[in-house]
């Protein structure tokens, strides 16, 4: 990213805006059209809703973590009625509970439903498929919208095959770049609700976006250093092949969570079919704080673990290994984890990184073999 | 912009956080809050709106060029009622026009005057002092919101001594810096208006953001890596002394003007009190396109000059000369335009290069003698 | 060449190193070796004298400016025996008289004939195949040694066809990287010599880099970073092609004497056809000194005029115009020539900038033509 | 280091050039002149020759691994008398061995003792301080040589407290640069040898360097980038403090030793008051050879140990734990080792990763206590 900015009117800048608007397509796999903000993930949550929907309108949320329960209050603060289900933090999107509530809405009140393809603060990934299909048995015309931010480019993410409306990411995360840079993937469903949208809307305007996108350009000025970096994220992604990044990082997070057994802590997430691949979140034992814990690696080892967010402030502690993360790095990460859990006192058993190690030394020699 | 990026929550990020906040205060010449979004500077045109303004609110909107026009629109897309002052573009905001409006506004529906400070499609600046005195001669309650977004950091621009109530800015002009930052600079009365403005908002919102601001934080990621890019931006603007360098561009400019007149073409900004410091619109003689001109100045001197922009595509040219940039750039940049307007067949005289020199090297000569 | 260091035995650095030696080849025009230290170019003038002589030898040396007699000066130290021709620095190499002293020279005594191509100090240009020529013609056995630092990459030079035994060149001009790497493009008469080669040598022998060269590899660490730029370099001026670069280097410095000559002041150069493409000594009139004028230009523009050096310290300053270097980077330079004259006194008419652009849009005007 | 080049005969150059030479003289623990080369360390090795000795003169060199080989060859290659003492290679210097040598010479032929402080393909630091007391004990006049390209910045060395008559260093270690910078610190004895030093010398000669170093300036190019680069490197090591640096090292070196023992694998170095706090050198069981080790390290997880060198290559490998080094990244490479050691099926017990942690992690408690 570090070069001179060009002309956003220019050539050359077509090019390069034509290059990232296609590659994200493959990244959210999907044929359909994906926008780019000069924004914050933040921003593209605010994106889905505004181009969507109108004043006052009623949208599902499942709230099982702390992004799920903010981008609820952006909704709410844009005006919309905001229907929560509460889920258990400890796992995923319940599609049956959505189910129920659609079928009850037989006036289809609900004009969306909102949920968390990987839950950042839970470390718990969701079955979208499994929302769409609830969806469509309850023969409900909601959309479904569902953030990616820390899942998209990491975790395998299909918005076309699964029946996404929209789709919301973020540049911070498995792309690898600055923060600055937000997505939404929206399909046809979507695009036809955006002509009857009447949420005030103009930064965020899909229509003048795909507009000028059609060109490789955008409506105003755009975050062209970022895009020099998208471009180059894109290329190391097709390098490895999506499929490889998605199991590279299934390895590295079973490693991360034979470290955690190891160590005979808890997991935060329960359900073995909703482990995230990008981050791990572990409970403390009862009576210490992650404070104390996520100090001493601070200040001992220059590394930060993720706090306890919302409702689980002080309860658990998260390991990330994400984006561009290979095994040693995750050995040095877990190696700092083990090492302050001694130094802060928490009770556990040593061994977690031995046993992390024992797991990818065993996937590695059955590669091999294959 | 080169580094690492650091967890937006740490003791690390607040110092820089701070900084930034601080500084940007300085460049606004404001003691009141100036609030930096992860957006490009369009982003900032609707925050004014939204944090102060609500649904159905009558703007007053003096259009006196196209960012003008475009501010108006981003009104319009919110669902405010923009009432237009059709101004002359050769000239700027006339405050006269504008307090005759308010004063026939004896209900007090107009609610805030939307005004551009430079206009960067016409090369004229705006004298905003008078426009605050005109609407307090006026005794009305209309908030003063101007787009600083081509001047901020380039031209003496004082939000506070002004009585402005919301300053719109970028980072990508006089700051130097790539896209993807944009600011709000609030005065209190602005401040008063949020709490009884009914315009949804989230990603935009002046409490969220003050709250956090007040550590050193954001509500929601930043764009760390342009914050690193601000405080050395800052610090520069800070070595040279902003009085300096409004200065240098006051010289630059008028040396850009003496080229214009040597060539015996026309400055498209008719009052030389509004002549812009940091760009410098020119006619085209009649049955010559701007198009033409530049092609060729890009083909051959890989420099791209600025299009004429809405009502008055075709029929000009616009030299910039702002943010880091000095007497030698200058010199080159007039010089591809001189041998532009050669190549390119249209009618001049020579001798703008040179002209713009002797003026150049007589200021530095009454430089060297004080 | 902002990545991180390799691993200097790795594969990865194999392919960087062959496209190294290989690209330097096309630079020097040359299908014989190219070797690369990483020293400044001081040190392959070392490397050339050290790898094919021995002590005591006589070598013949033309003086025509300070660089033939820093070179002199690094064979004197070497224990050489430097037979001088001293030449009038205001032109080039005299052929001439190199085939005089060694027709005289019927013992065969002189080993070598060193001469500079390009006299940075005196912006004249030598004509290398009449040295050879001239050799030949005295059927004298010397080697022919070359100083391209200021000149490969910028002016046509070609090692092979002229027959010369050894070249030396730096990266810190027409490779347009920061010093650091420095070459010796070898002849096979040169590589037979360096067999029989005497003087003490390690860090500079060839025999034990062409073998590590052979694979990619070099004796010991190489200045990796510089090598990555020095690949870049060689696909820009691959890209831009060779001989289009020669071409535009001599539009600059013919642009460039325009200026000279309309500010009446005198090419320091007196043979046209030994004016240097890459930089243009200019005579200071009488009884001004130059340091007044660079210092002037300097603190007012920020931009370094070179100093005389040597025996005409302060009687001219020099123009570089070489490297990645356009036409309106020219204008600039030449601009903050005219206002530093003006402002120090120097004696001058003005029109200098005037007269390059003439000139250079009436070259662009023939290109389009064709 | 990534800025522009900037003149290296300015004022703003000559505070870079003073800046950078003092604070070399603070790593070397020195008061007398260091001087900087652009060049490799190979030439530094090669200037500490050229500025001391004559040709034919006698030197004694220890050799106690491959780069004590490779610097008598530099030797060798310039035309001196290299007198080896054949080391055992698991040792370091044997001080007792040079004082009987010396003693014997009673006619005082040697003129230099050449030794290497830390010996990268071994792992071996030897106690220079003793090999100044036997030299003194034998009232011989050699001078004191040390490389010291693997240590300076990372191992306590102290130039002028133990005695050293020309000490040489390298950019690429330590002081955390890209390749392309050397070191001669110089004691006053080296200095009186100087002049009287025959062996033909120019690009490293002292007494040019000294001269123009005196006023910050260089006498030809220098590496300017990297200076950029030394000077942002002294700030790193002076803001940490070298002793702070020195016992980082140490610990880590340690916890390397940890993780060995555990494997059941065997040091290379035998003495514990010669292990290298700076890299780790492992014997290979019998049978067994570190190429396929390195191997699957490299394929699998993207990192390059050391190979065995010269005469014990294939026998052994290298584990570097050197530089802006810490606990984490120490763990990973550890961790590479460990799997490596696994998937080559070179027999091992599992658990080093293990014992360096729990080293580690008491270490912390300890300090925690202080």
């Amino acid at each position: 990213m570090d070069r001179p900015v060009i002309d956003h009117r220019s050539v050359e800048f077509a090019e390069l805006g034509k290059c990232c608007l296609e590659g994200m397509k493959s990244v959210f796999q999907t044929s359909h059209p994906v926008i780019i903000y000069p924004s914050s993930g933040t921003g593209a949550w605010e994106a889905a809703l505004v181009n969507t929907l109108s004043t006052g309108d009623r949208v599902l949320a499942f709230n099982a973590g702390q992004f799920a329960t903010q981008w609820m209050k952006v909704a709410s603060n844009l005006g919309l009625q905001v229907e929560p289900i509460d889920g258990d933090w400890h796992y995923g999107v319940d599609a049956v509970r959505i189910g129920e509530h659609l079928t009850k809405d037989s006036a289809h009140e609900t004009k969306a439903v909102m949920v968390v393809h990987n839950e950042t603060s839970t470390g718990v990934t969701s079955d979208i498929a499994a929302v769409r299909r609830a969806i469509d048995a309850a023969q409900h015309p909601a959309l479904l919208m569902v953030d990616t931010i820390s899942s998209v480019g990491s975790i395998d993410y299909r918005h076309e095959e699964w029946g996404v409306d929209v789709t919301v990411g973020g540049s911070q995360k498995g792309l690898m770049l600055p923060p600055g840079l937000s997505f939404n993937a929206i399909g046809p469903k979507a695009l036809e609700a955006n002509k009857h949208s009447t949420l005030p809307k103009s930064y965020w305007r899909w229509d003048e976006m795909l507009m000028h996108n059609a060109r490789g350009f955008f409506p105003y000025t755009p975050a062209t250093n970022l895009l020099y970096g998208l471009r180059e994220a894109l290329a190391m992604l097709s390098e490895e092949g999506l499929p490889n990044v998605f199991k590279r990082h299934d390895r590295l997070a079973e490693a991360t969570r034979c470290a955690v057994r190891a160590w005979g802590l808890e997991l935060f997430a329960r359900n073995p079919d909703q482990y995230s691949s990008v981050l791990t979140a572990v409970l403390m034992p009862d009576g210490f704080a992650e404070t104390a814990l996520r100090e001493v690696v601070l200040k001992k080892f220059n590394m930060s673990l993720g706090a306890g967010l919302g409702k689980i402030a002080g309860r658990v502690f998260r390991i990330g290994h994400l984006g561009d993360f290979n095994e040693l790095m995750l050995a040095g990460t877990l190696a700092g984890v083990e090492m302050g859990l001694e130094l802060a006192g928490v009770p556990h058993n040593i061994g977690g990184v031995a046993a992390a190690l024992e797991y990818l030394t065993e996937q590695h020699r059955l590669q091999s073999t294959l």
